[in-house]
């Protein structure tokens, strides 16, 4: 019988017995653009009884969280040269020890690349291209299925209590005690401390390819721990939640034969947002030389009346460590293991997906969806996706940052001419987003696709940038957190949003923004169901939730 | 020399001594949907010493507000039948008291058109088709040309004090007593009692259209009052608002060699509302009820939960009197004539153009720019000129009533599938303006027109109606006024926004709309010239006024 231990816990009251150590590096190496808010993150003394996979499934992408673990020893790898994007925020945190083979990467600790791990796998370094769609290569391992269950649950905490406060102390002894240990054998050998947090997105649409990348990962994770397929499933739970938890029950529980559990979608947000603010580097925000300078970075931009800024250039390989007063042309990330930190909650959580949810919580966590607005990410890629030849986010986030909007939007120094310093204007403030498209009677090729994409991201991200100051005001919240899949760490929608966070507010709220941040939801149900021992929570059919909608009846 | 008058008194407190009777119409007939918010209001009782000439250049639009009085009778026409368009508010006002060649429409007052008057002149009646650009065929007769003026001032109250109280009563005398009465001779004859304010609209692109209509109004004016161009031009005055009023102020002093004053733009938008608000069915609102019809009047809608409402008609001919208790499915007008009627401030004022400016007005009519946004109309016309066929406004409005917006529109149903009655929403709550658009994947041509704009006038014109709500709901205003030339009595766009306040304040809020809503500015930089005697008001030159923009520093 797995020896019972502590729920993980949440609260505020208690975070502070959460020992976080900063130096322990825990979001894996970015891959891709593609993949960047996607990266797994490393819990070294977790060790799941029961394996859960958790899907947010939402009007456009199907976010999933999983845990798996590995028996298989890491080795090292040069580090990856080269990020393709200057935008942030960019991690090359380390976060498994690393094997001699590099003697340069023991010693430059976190901060440049070893090994790279394919964000989804636990195997050894992966040098394949990064998959555009998830690639399966961990197990799930529920720790039931473990002869060596009993030994190594109680040499662990087997709570999420602590995260990486012995692995650097490890570091050393891992790599010369592990090399060559463990060998394929029938036996199983046991599995590395701790497992990987896996993230995985599907669009909605595509749901086959959730599912079968779910029925895949199952049927591995049978042969991985040598069980039948049924037992296994006996040992899986998926907890859904999302508007797809309603619309897909029927087809995941009939397709996968596993037990589904159905999780309120807000309660599941606030509860991701509380476990994952917890992780090192996770939060961070910019500062305003940071935003300034973002917004000039542009040579395309006709700023009138602000001379040329220096191009921004935020090198990977020079992100320093978080210290009290971050440098303030970085990001900046919220120091997690300060004794100093301010409390998480209460805050506004702004959920961005293909609509806004607004999200107010208090200090004791407990929430209230107040606001939303249908303009959202939904909105931008579907104008677009008309309006240019982008065929994906990225795409369209690459063509707005060679745009210049003050070729499509009505400045206020179009309307005012000259004179605006009298009247106290900035005559680059957009005084109509996309108001020069119609005056102008032109044909639509008279437009580039690149200023009418940067128009349209900002006027999308000031407007919830506005919407979100507003009820962050009405209810007396400093922090704003965003979340969803719309911002993908591009740096102009950061600097837009946390520009509008600080100009309506005078610079007395701060916007903070999450590397996981479309993972939430995911996250929140996972961590809603994480039990050391084997009791199975009380169903909560009760749905209460809401989704990224404007109006409510 | 002209008598002296009391300077006309705007203020609150003083409010209820202008007398206001409603019975007495001021609106004149509607030409077409093209002149819906352009047609003039008859005032009695008023003439200026000065001709003023106000002008609002705004991003897109320059509207012109001046008076002109005529000498020559006003005879009847039949109504004229079948209005294109079945939106609100139709007018049938009769304001010019019916000769007798019409039995009918003596009696039938107000509600049956008769005499159709083209709204930019005092000609006898004009049954040229609708000009897209204004016609120029009223004068500027400043009382201080006229010989007669000392008698007629002395006579008249020659003061806006009251409109058309005594308009009714003299109905009968004034068809009975002036018919042939005055012919055309070398002296001329004394000009009808009061005048036409009159309205007209260029496109600021075209400011050149703008300044040569200008030039003909004046120097036909110097024709009609015969007198030399250069003494007109003494006593004309511009009085110039809007961005423009900088932009474009070098070029009206030199092309129109008269005096041009600059107003500022706030103070002008305030003191237009303040005046327009006192004219009989000049303010209107929609019921719940008539939103609703409204909203589901698209046979084409695909609203899953609701039954097909009763197609909606509001047929021009039965335009109730104003009442108590007006009509729930009719356009409910504000009874200005009301002891009971609630003043007009304190309140919010959003003016809708190319972007969007929100105004709190104070009980006493201060005021202050508190927020807006650069989502205006200017975005939503950009849009629909790169997305659609429609090559003006009115065409995209049409457009957008055959649309179908769920075809576009990510709704509360397309996420949640059949349960989401269990989580009390409405299906048909849009979750995401356009958000389905990027999913499909498809091509441009699979959206229809139709559906595209409908899609994007809700989106805009609910974002406007949320941000205005947020702010009334801060400032604790019960009273939304809609200003700008973005409604245009599209009954569509009026429900939206009126929806949009009613439900987020839950019905503790109301939209209140404007049939002159587009010329608030110019109308308020007219009022603030306005002075019976020639005491010219010290120049203004401090301009403080804020655009329709998003954000200042």
């Amino acid at each position: 019988m797995p020896t019972s231990s502590p729920m993980p816990d949440i609260s505020i009251p208690q975070a502070r017995r959460i020992v976080v150590d900063t130096t322990g590096a825990q979001i894996v190496q970015e891959e891709s653009p593609a993949t960047r808010d996607s990266r797994g993150i490393y819990l070294p003394h977790y060790i799941e009884p029961v394996s859960h996979i958790a899907i947010d499934i939402g009007g456009s992408l199907a976010k999933v969280v999983y845990f798996t673990r590995s028996n298989l020893p890491i080795s090292t790898t040069p580090p990856q040269s080269g990020h393709s994007s200057p935008f942030l925020p960019p991690s090359e945190s380390v976060f498994i020890p690393p094997l001699a083979s590099n003697g340069a990467s023991a010693s430059s600790s976190r901060h440049n690349a070893s090994p790279s791990l394919n964000p989804h796998s636990h195997a050894p370094f992966d040098h394949s291209p990064p998959q555009r769609h998830p690639t399966l290569n961990g197990a799930l391992t529920p720790g039931v299925l473990s002869e060596d269950y009993r030994n190594q649950a109680s040499s662990s905490t087997a709570t999420i209590r602590s995260y990486a406060s012995t692995l650097s102390n490890n570091r050393g002894s891992f790599s010369t005690s592990h090399p060559g240990k463990y060998k394929r054998s029938d036996s199983l050998p046991p599995p590395l401390p701790g497992g990987l947090l896996n993230f995985a997105r599907f669009e909605t649409d595509n749901i086959n390819d959730l599912i079968k990348f779910l029925q895949d990962l199952i049927n591995r994770s049978a042969a991985v721990n040598r069980v039948s397929l049924e037992k296994m499933q006996k040992n899986v739970k998926v907890m859904a939640t999302g508007g797809g938890a309603h619309m897909y029950y029927d087809l995941l529980r009939k397709e996968l034969k596993v037990e589904v559990k159905r999780e309120e979608e807000m309660e599941c947000l606030i509860l991701g947002l509380g476990f994952i603010t917890r992780v090192p580097e996770e939060v961070f925000w910019f500062s305003e030389e940071l935003v300034y300078k973002v917004s000039h970075t542009n040579s395309a931009s006709t700023e009138r009346e602000t001379p040329p800024a220096e191009k921004l250039t935020i090198p990977p390989s020079e992100l320093p460590r978080p210290s009290p007063t971050p440098p303030a042309y970085q990001v900046t990330f919220a120091d997690a293991n300060s004794t100093d930190s301010v409390p998480n909650f209460p805050c506004l959580i702004v959920n961005i997906g293909s609509g806004v949810s607004i999200v107010k919580v208090d200090e004791d966590g407990s929430f209230e969806r107040v606001s939303g607005t249908s303009l959202g990410g939904g909105t931008l890629w579907g104008l677009l996706s008309l309006l240019t030849d982008a065929e994906n986010f990225d795409e369209m986030l690459l063509l707005s940052e060679q745009g210049d909007n003050s070729a499509v939007d009505m400045l206020v120094g179009d309307i005012y001419g000259s004179d605006y310093s009298k009247i106290g204007l900035k005559s680059s403030t957009i005084a109509s987003s996309f108001g020069k498209v119609f005056r102008k009677g032109k044909a639509k090729k008279s437009f580039k696709q690149e200023d009418i994409a940067r128009s349209l991201l900002y006027a999308i991200s000031n407007n919830i940038g506005h919407v979100a100051y507003m009820n962050a005001a009405k209810y007396g919240l400093d922090k704003v957190f965003f979340g969803g899949c719309f911002i993908r760490g591009h740096a102009a929608t950061i600097s837009t949003l946390s520009y509008a966070i600080r100009f309506w507010s005078k610079g007395t709220m701060r916007a903070c923004f999450l590397r996981h941040e479309g993972f939430l939801g995911a996250i929140g149900a996972w961590i809603k169901n994480v039990e050391p021992d084997n009791q199975l929570q009380g169903e909560s059919e009760v749905i209460q939730s809401d989704i990224n909608g404007k109006l409510e009846e």
